[in-house]
């Protein structure tokens, strides 16, 4: 005999969590059940809140309960420097290292046409309309020093250059392969410092 | 900056489950706002719904939406014998294996001191209350074969003797310092069908 149809129900559904397979559905539910009924309940109640209240920000497309995330509206920050990252971890990791106070765009992941993930999944488009209105001089991109990352860059750069502004690429201050997450701060501030404008003509 | 109000309230409650450090959290929270807000629903709802329907059955204590769960409520089944596990999964395993067609009692765990885990926790009141009722003939003690569960089914042996009631001990089918989870089918029935009387005398 097995569980009871709402406790499979709840095993069935916590595998939508990357990484969580049908043992450890198991054993998390058991826990939830027996031992953490308050934890899930909290669980349950800022899931719900999270997925009502979290969309995107209408500039930045970071994660936030704002139409525009409180970043993009702080006129502390130098709004003509657009830096592109993958995630919003990346994003804050950049936060962390202190070394840019600019705005930010966030792909929300890479190039992975096996994935179907292109550029309107990156939001290029938003990207693109961004900075054809005109206020921003110079766009960094700042994805991963991964292979994805790269051909995103590379890709990006190709639909930039028309676009009569500044392109640069973070500096290879960043260890080949990794990823933002596993960088120390100050090597990351270093790399934003160091990068280099990618050398085409603005004819 | 850090991510958004909702969303790092959302990392926080992940992390009450079993084995989800700040990290898993973080990729879980991204993933279910990024990329599966439908599966999102799905799992705070269906985490609600157990939280608030799923108790502990008042014969067994295993997990059920009903006051007395399904097994015990069952006439085909032996209501005169009684296995006592230390986990719904151990009482799944042993009805997959199909070698038992008795009742059972869920301890949810067994003796742990250091954990605040006592008879009381596993509920052995309610076990003995029910030997004690008269109805049941032999009482089956089938928790792991682990150190604990040895001190388990030892403890639970000296507060049987004296109540008039066969108590055995599932066989050494099973591999030493093993949990149920893992063995098969087969040996789980065989050890079950090899249980041995505890030789002690009711005078």
């Amino acid at each position: 005999m097995a569980y009871s149809p709402l406790t499979e129900q709840l095993m069935e559904a916590l595998q939508v969590l990357p990484g969580v397979g049908s043992r450890s559905a198991e054993r998390m539910t058991l826990h939830l059940l027996e031992r953490d009924r308050e934890g899930g309940q909290m669980l349950s109640q800022a899931l719900q809140r999270a997925l009502d209240g979290v969309m995107h920000c209408a500039r930045c497309r970071v994660l936030t309960e704002q139409a525009v995330c409180e970043l993009c509206q702080n006129d502390d920050r130098d709004h003509s420097r657009l830096c592109v990252v993958e995630t919003p971890q990346d994003r804050e990791a950049i936060e962390v290292s202190g070394g840019y106070l600019g705005d930010y765009f966030v792909l929300q992941g890479h190039l992975s046409p096996i994935d179907g993930i292109g550029p309107d999944e990156l939001g290029v488009p938003l990207l693109l309309e961004r900075v054809k209105s005109g206020d921003i001089e110079e766009v960094i991109l700042a994805t991963n020093a991964s292979m994805e990352g790269e051909a995103t860059a590379h890709y990006l750069t190709e639909q930039l250059q028309p676009l009569k502004v500044v392109v640069s690429r973070i500096a290879r201050g960043i260890p080949v392969g990794s990823e933002f997450g596993r960088i120390d701060s100050h090597s990351l501030s270093q790399a934003l410092q160091d990068r280099k404008p990618l050398g085409f003509e603005h004819d």
